[in-house]
């Protein structure tokens, strides 16, 4: 597997190899699946990554990946306007979109405050969250966001910047979580769970 | 890991999954990394697997995988033109490459004689090779095929269209082969000493 006697394969090879998980001998493979598939079948393909990668944007309100202004979810007429779920990021949003037990909007930040990386707050959205609570009438904030020492940091420093609002409940997942765990990996049930039996934050 | 809220995630994802070994959450994990990356990132990947599909062409002498008319080993006046290796496909060719115990040309059939599966010979490109050898001077045809019935069949019926060239040498990889096995799986070192090792074919 040193070299190939053809570029286009050698290039091919090259740039997938650059995806994670993916090796050169797995590379290689996929690309003699190509060769021998219709052309259609990799113009598909890679119409479809150049397609995501340019046109996909960030929904105005929650952040949340969209195709259009507007994120499907915020779009969705049958979601309850008035409870914001707060996530890090997109699949941290999936993962509560696929227990089915959470009907209102969401909040994505980007990120979680992490001083040891260098994150601050500026660099999250954290600002436009507290725009939307303050603006739309949110009765409930959740935060969904990872049982660690970001994800409590960046809970606390949100809550300093919405306790002056007296009627707003602001609550966080139940810590059925093990302690110190990514909220992406952990299981539908268990977050299901911890959804409904969300509890007042800081209680 | 049911849909996405992302019409462009989904067709992304499903095309990724359409790929031999990846499933829809492996698909999902590399489109994340895709909008990780910069735009160009997506850009290069899928650029190399178009041209890859649409511009990658058979040698005219030797229908191996070539960017040209001329593959790049039957352009490389460093090989020894006199010597022909008929193997199967591009992958068993690029095993004896990788060897480095070759120096000659390559025949590559497209496939083995296999009446059960409905591959004949004349699907595969026997009659090409047969007019390279009267043709081009070759003293020596090598069989480098599975050592399976389908290669036993195909080394067989070309050695019966060869035979009435009185000074060519037909020989094939030595049998250290483990009979029954695929060749693209065999170590480099088993393959490199059955080339080196090779035996007159029919002995």
């Amino acid at each position: 597997m040193t070299s190939f006697p053809s570029k286009l394969i050698e290039d091919a090879v090259n740039e997938i190899a650059k995806l994670p998980g993916i090796g050169r001998k797995s590379a290689f493979r996929l690309v003699l699946h190509l060769l021998k598939q219709e052309p259609a079948f990799t113009e598909n393909l890679s119409n479809a990554l150049t397609r995501l990668r340019n046109e996909i944007r960030y929904c105005s309100q929650c952040f949340n990946i969209a195709d259009d202004e507007t994120c499907s979810i915020c779009a969705n007429p049958k979601r309850d306007r008035q409870i914001i779920c707060v996530v890090e990021n997109f699949k941290d949003l999936l993962a509560i979109e696929n227990t089915a037990q959470y009907n209102g909007l969401y909040h994505v930040l980007g990120g979680l405050i992490a001083p040891i990386e260098n994150i601050t707050p500026d660099m999250l959205k954290i600002q436009e969250l507290v725009q939307r609570v303050q603006n739309e009438g949110i009765t409930e904030v959740i935060f969904a966001l990872s049982a660690s020492m970001e994800g409590d940091t960046t809970a606390f420093y949100i809550t300093k910047q919405l306790k002056h609002l007296p009627h707003l409940k602001i609550t966080s997942l139940a810590r059925g979580l093990p302690i110190g765990s990514e909220l992406e990996y952990a299981d539908e049930v268990t977050l299901g769970r911890s959804i409904q039996a969300r509890i007042a934050y800081g209680s």
